[in-house]
């Protein structure tokens, strides 16, 4: 198990170029922020797709190295998103997930992602993560 | 339907964030470029899952704008990877789509995912997208 | 809106091959049932994979039929699966559907398949129907 | 490597309720073929969403029996399934499978259905297995 603070540390060191923010972890479950700017944005004044996969990615590996530890060669094997309402081009985005399975060496989590104080979810995310065997 | 040069304008002034390139189109497919560098990595030393999914949805994008025309509100509806093999951090990533179903309202199709040189690809897609029925 | 009442007999009429009965339904949800018998075993006493896709289908479609009335015509037009654990060859399968996002012309459900009596879910479904337009 | 004989022998005697035969089977594909009648169809005179599922997952197992052996334990572990085009009610279903990844412990295939004498595919499907270690 790794706490927030040693996650974020591991995130800022090893992956740098992440946007996604540590909001909670912890009980197989985890919720990261993604602030949206210019670069989240695509016509029509909405967040595009990639991002919202970015942060489910991000949000199922928070909760993956909350429930195991700090794991950094965890690899997402599948994922499967589907986009719901249109995400708000001026709130963040908040990404809630959920571990489902938590095998020796595959990892099964579902991610709501939203538009900061909405009730509805924009996307909803199914991934699987594989572990290596020498942990 | 709409040309290379057509959507590589399009590109430019609706998605200037976008940092794929479009190789071919036509005939109901299309093969774009992300070249990749220090923002498209991970630990492990290799391409991350989410620059996978962007390059994959942008190939999708490509061969439907190629296939209906310039439609900029054209949205994912559903995306789904399959990650096969770990992609070389220094090759670009090259992404080849068909498209499965071209219906009034939703357009299916798939995506091969290449490190360039390689035969085998690194990650498969399945994406759909739904289409403004002002079209 | 349709009734549990209206629903079965409606699959009973229109879908008499269908071996899952409706436990519960109302709230953009259901709940539904289908035993399990020779005819749903694999080598390693196991319910098989086809069984779970059928019965979280089902589920989908009653929950739906639920919310919007009995739409003979409502398709599915995907659905992704996820096997968690392997299901008790002795016990009935159970599942839960909860509609993520009622549209006009999609929606959008998850299901938790359960072998009846243990807590967790031995299957999780994402799946999406299409609703004819004359609706 | 297992043979069509003996995939067949195989499939009569641990899957006597499966309804698919195998048509060819090698090179890590294969094509199998389900009989349409009564128990497939569904309102609207075509051939159910679960059928098509049944038979995808017969065709990814076949191909994998094909290419790693007999291996009874073979379980499927995750599978998306797009819906495309309406099947016909009198033609057999005809599902053809290509190995996307044969690894050691996870193999990835698609698979499309179609009706048989048809050109465009009916449905597709993305699917994996996982391999019991002590192979």
């Amino acid at each position: 198990m790794a706490t927030k603070q040693e996650i974020e540390n591991f995130m800022r060191t090893d992956f740098p170029q992440a946007k996604c923010t540590v909001e909670a972890v912890g009980a197989q479950s985890a919720t990261v922020r993604h602030t949206v700017g210019f670069d989240e944005l695509r016509p029509g004044g909405t967040v595009s797709g990639p991002v919202l996969m970015t942060v489910a990615d991000c949000a199922l590996y928070v909760a993956i190295l909350g429930e195991i530890g700090i794991v950094a060669l965890a690899v997402t094997t599948s994922l499967t998103i589907n986009f719901m309402r249109k995400p708000s081009s001026t709130k963040d985005i908040i990404a809630k997930c959920t571990l489902l399975k938590v095998g020796k060496s595959l990892i099964v989590g579902e991610v709501s992602l939203y538009s900061e104080g909405y009730a509805k979810a924009v996307a909803h995310v199914v991934g699987t993560y594989s572990i290596p065997k020498f942990k």
